[in-house]
């Protein structure tokens, strides 16, 4: 059986990510980081991912001593998503950008993966419904993978180690339909980036996600709950 | 005044390259890492090294749940020297290896670097006297700088990012006599992989050490403490 090593936000896009590898017979071992987020609702629910998933799973803890994001640090005030709207617009990378995080976390499941004797990396980094972060575009990973081939144990042993993005292209709709078809507990995922009760309905990340839900003609089941 | 972000280890190498870039004009950031190494006194040198240079420095802290490599297992046998210079012979790469570490460190340094609004990196890697390491070869940083420059908020607005390795291609003798000049104070480094009251003179790191002093016709100020 071989193994894939998955990185596990306790979002939509990642939970999706995890059952389509687990789909492809991958046996998978789950990355969750604790970074200093604002809340850690998302580490939870992505612990209660892996778990149904019945997948391994390892959690990274790192202190980072800057914040630089406005999801980092407390005090900051996320942008609405009407208001990133318009920063797309003029091309604006949104304050909710964290430096250089998925070159960090990236850097993690290469290093678990060759401890771990993994041959693939799955993120679920999504260039159409998203943020604007320049570390989701595809050619930010073919980039890095060439790194990782030439920095690493595996990649000079020719071991071959590959970084999947199989959601790259799709739109959050299109994601939804697959997920459940897949049958990813989207109960279970938290995509708001705000760490209350019920989610926001208000940020960026909640509009993509109940922009996605309503195009695929699907009701969000965090929804329902309300 | 430019700004730089300089890797930290506490060794000979990385304080020599802190004080070139200082040599060089530039605001030095030093980033140290405690990540679970066998001791922590090259974290205590790399402090005293950061605030003898007058430099500002942060400490990040990781936990890593995985070890697969003698420098994070206090349980593994540390290579000496003659063995590892056997394992040369066959292009080995030696157990003392850190699966993608400097990957890691890099992708915090990058992080760093936008948060602090510095361009260069200064990262002491040395592919003539060092251990076989893939993440310590040229082509590895050539690579990694695309990544980065792809990947980033400061690289997509162009502000432009360096990783700069200015003891690559030199000898240990040559980076000592360079340290020697720029006033690096050699007594505070440490390079042994062990953490005891002095450095072990078996270990792969003690011996380019040695071998260094040796052929830059000078002593080393912590021989010369026994």
């Amino acid at each position: 059986m071989k193994k894939a090593v998955v990185l596990l936000s306790g979002g939509l896009d990642s939970a999706t990510t995890l059952y389509y590898a687990r789909d492809r017979g991958l046996r998978c071992f789950c990355l969750i980081f604790d970074y200093g987020q604002r809340h850690r609702k998302e580490i939870l629910r992505a612990k209660a991912i892996a778990k149904r998933a019945s997948c391994e799973w390892q959690v990274v803890k790192i202190a980072l001593p800057w914040k630089g994001s406005a999801l980092l640090d407390k005090d900051a005030r996320i942008p609405q998503a009407a208001n990133w709207q318009a920063g797309k617009r003029e091309n604006l990378i949104p304050p909710t950008y964290v430096p250089a995080r998925n070159i960090i976390f990236l850097s993690f499941a290469l290093s678990y993966a060759e401890v771990m004797g993994a041959s693939a990396i799955y993120i679920g980094a999504n260039a159409i419904d998203y943020s604007g972060y320049p570390d989701c575009r595809p050619e930010f990973y073919q980039a890095f993978i060439k790194a990782a081939e030439l920095g690493t144990k595996s990649g000079v042993e020719g071991k071959g180690m590959s970084i999947l993005t199989p959601l790259i292209q799709k739109t959050k709709a299109q994601i939804i339909r697959l997920g459940v078809k897949l049958g990813v507990p989207y109960e279970l995922t938290w995509s708001c980036y705000k760490g209350g009760k019920n989610p926001c309905a208000e940020c960026d990340s909640c509009g993509f996600r109940e922009k996605g839900f309503r195009e695929a003609g699907l009701s969000d089941p965090l929804s329902r709950k309300l």
